[in-house]
């Protein structure tokens, strides 16, 4: 068999999801929300399966999702995208990574990644061919280290795949860090594939930058969203990419053979949804926010210090202030012992790990985030 | 970019769906039906995606899923399938080839093809660097030729793909055929990775013989099931994959990182609908096989032969008796002249063509058939 896929163990999501299902622990683990998501998007798609169109839509998507899509970008990130030839839509923003890695790469050329790093992102550039060449960045603050990336990158490098807002990290990068970016790539063919499936989620403020909107890098940009981080429905695999036209031919092309099409009920959802006005997208950021400086406080009191989290639905531990230095040990007890289930952060480093981190999804109901306080304050 | 994908045009299906839309044709190209799918099905996925979960299903499949695929070839296959082991649900039958091949094949490896192929099989196999032997089969019967896989047959073989009723040709291979592969398949490790999306769609009281159920094959087969075709649904993408547990854990890997999961409220339809009784397969049967019979019966009044069909949506029409031998160009005058679409079976072959062939589908309204046959009439 394939020595990628044989070798891997099953994801540590699934893995805790599943321990805290069968010990009944709270889950903070995998980021999902307790929330049902938004009810109006919801009953379209109920609407649309059962009085639309239930066969193949287009290859590239629904007209009117990749209409909606550019239609949000513009008004959110002010750029401008041709919908027939500059959008593509996915069965979630994971089929989109690998179509972008399996469409660009070519075996022997270079990505360069950023740890901590998605699980999917390294076995689907060695499934493709390609050799990764890691950057690390580390914690409090997990600066993006423009001179490091620009010692990583040489003449076969084909992508750089950036994850902002960070998850794990809580991470935001803003315009400043993203024009330094540029620059490390100037005078490179490199493309920017960016993962940007958090941007609706970020806090105190802030306004996400996309790297469609960075002169430097919107030419060389490969962009990710998806409806399931941005209403809260993460089963639903509705994911976008956005990119030049010439990039975004080839991307398709893995598409077609990947999925070929995403389910038309869902679109039509998601396209509507898209086209909510910036009020909703202000309350949803802001009721997170509310959750995390809820399960910051309590893990505060509980004498666990929380390190800053400026987007996603995750807030980070500080294991090292409790002198723990194995976050995958200290998880595994966690579950087991306190009730509560937690991803260790050295789960997204593949060297030079970081292990003295463990990440909470605050995504829940208050009573969920209050209860995995009580247990952790006991535990601890 | 990756030579594979890059060098691809957009796949026939798409292109002539397209065509149609733009020209105004009547579409018996793609093949989806204009029934809209059983309104039961319809409505338990409308009920789930408002009152039951939108979160991520377990990466494996729902459990209730899991267990009504294993239930529902126990009933039709009479074969015993571990629902946790044995059982995977994917984002299509797209996804579980794309699955399949990416986690059987190192670079390297051979893969038996069997010509007429679907579309996505040779790209994928490429793409996952393996190298095809191409074993052709030819109208009008396009007979199993045992032979010939034997002798594509060597030590660096991992798998053979079937596809099983055989799209385009509309063949249906039974236990006989079947146990003669698996007799060509003595000795060797090769995996049958078998398409069998067509399986509830066979005429004339056939019954699908799967590989699952054929000794000699069913230890080394990966099957391939489609809710979209067994349904009429062929947007929604629900696919499953039953291996051994050994095979299946690899492929789950792949899928992992492909999509990692499927809308659960379309999971929870697809295990409601495979729990139908027999009858219901049995009316849909014989709602196909009337179609299949009333546009056969008009393409030969209208001086087009049609071949036999035992199993598929699809019809073909012999074009050498008409003294036409570019079935390309052919489809091309049809849908701009006679403005009707239908597949060239050339699109099916990567290397000695047979160029002689027209696919039509007649999972349509009768309506639609009888004035595509008007069309088809004048135009001879
Ligand atoms: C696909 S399961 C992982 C979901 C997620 O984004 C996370 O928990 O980090
Ligand atoms: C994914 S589009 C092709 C659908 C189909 O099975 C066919 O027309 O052969």
């Amino acid at each position: 068999f394939n020595a990628v896929f044989a070798g891997l163990p099953v994801t540590v999501f699934e893995t805790m999801s599943r321990l805290a299902r069968d010990l009944g622990a709270i889950n903070l683990g995998q980021g999902f929300p307790d929330d049902p998501g938004p009810e109006d998007v919801r009953r379209r798609a109920a609407e649309a399966v059962l009085h639309g169109s239930n066969q193949y839509p287009p290859m590239m998507g629904a007209a009117e999702l990749r209409a909606a899509v550019a239609g949000h970008y513009g008004r959110f990130q002010g750029v401008s995208l041709d919908p027939e030839s500059e959008v593509l839509i996915t069965s979630g923003a994971t089929e989109a990574i690998a179509c972008a890695l399996l469409a660009l790469l070519e075996p022997g050329d270079e990505a360069v990644l950023l740890q901590p790093l998605y699980d999917a992102y390294l076995p689907l550039v060695r499934r493709a061919g390609g050799l990764p060449r890691l950057v690390s960045l580390t914690p409090p603050d997990w600066r993006l280290d423009a001179d490091a990336i620009r010692a990583a990158v040489g003449p076969r490098t084909k992508l750089v795949l950036l994850n902002n807002p960070l998850n794990p990290a809580g991470a935001v990068y803003g315009r400043a860090e993203l024009e330094e970016l540029a620059r490390a790539l100037e005078g490179t063919d490199a493309v920017v594939v960016a993962d940007e499936v958090w941007e609706h989620v970020v806090f105190d403020g802030r306004a996400h930058v996309s790297v469609l909107s960075v002169p430097g890098l919107a030419e060389r940009a490969v962009k990710i969203g998806s409806a399931g981080k941005i209403f809260g429905l993460t089963g639903w695999k509705v994911g976008f990419v956005c990119a030049p036209a010439e990039i975004l031919r080839v991307i398709a092309r893995a598409h077609q053979f990947l999925t070929f099409t995403t389910p038309p009920n869902l679109q039509a959802a998601v396209a509507y949804g898209l086209g909510k006005e910036a009020g909703w997208f202000d309350a949803m950021r802001r009721g997170l926010q509310a959750k995390r400086d809820r399960l910051a406080d309590g893990l505060a009191e509980a004498g666990l210090t929380p390190l800053p989290s400026a987007g996603t639905y995750f807030l980070n531990v500080d294991l090292a202030r409790l002198g723990v230095a194995d976050d995958a040990a200290f998880c595994e007890r966690l579950v087991r012992e306190a009730g509560v289930a937690a991803i260790p952060v050295s789960s997204f480093y593949a060297e030079n790990k970081v292990t003295t981190v463990a990440r909470f999804c605050f995504a829940k109901d208050d009573d969920t985030l209050d209860r995995a306080v009580e247990r952790l304050a006991a535990f601890a």
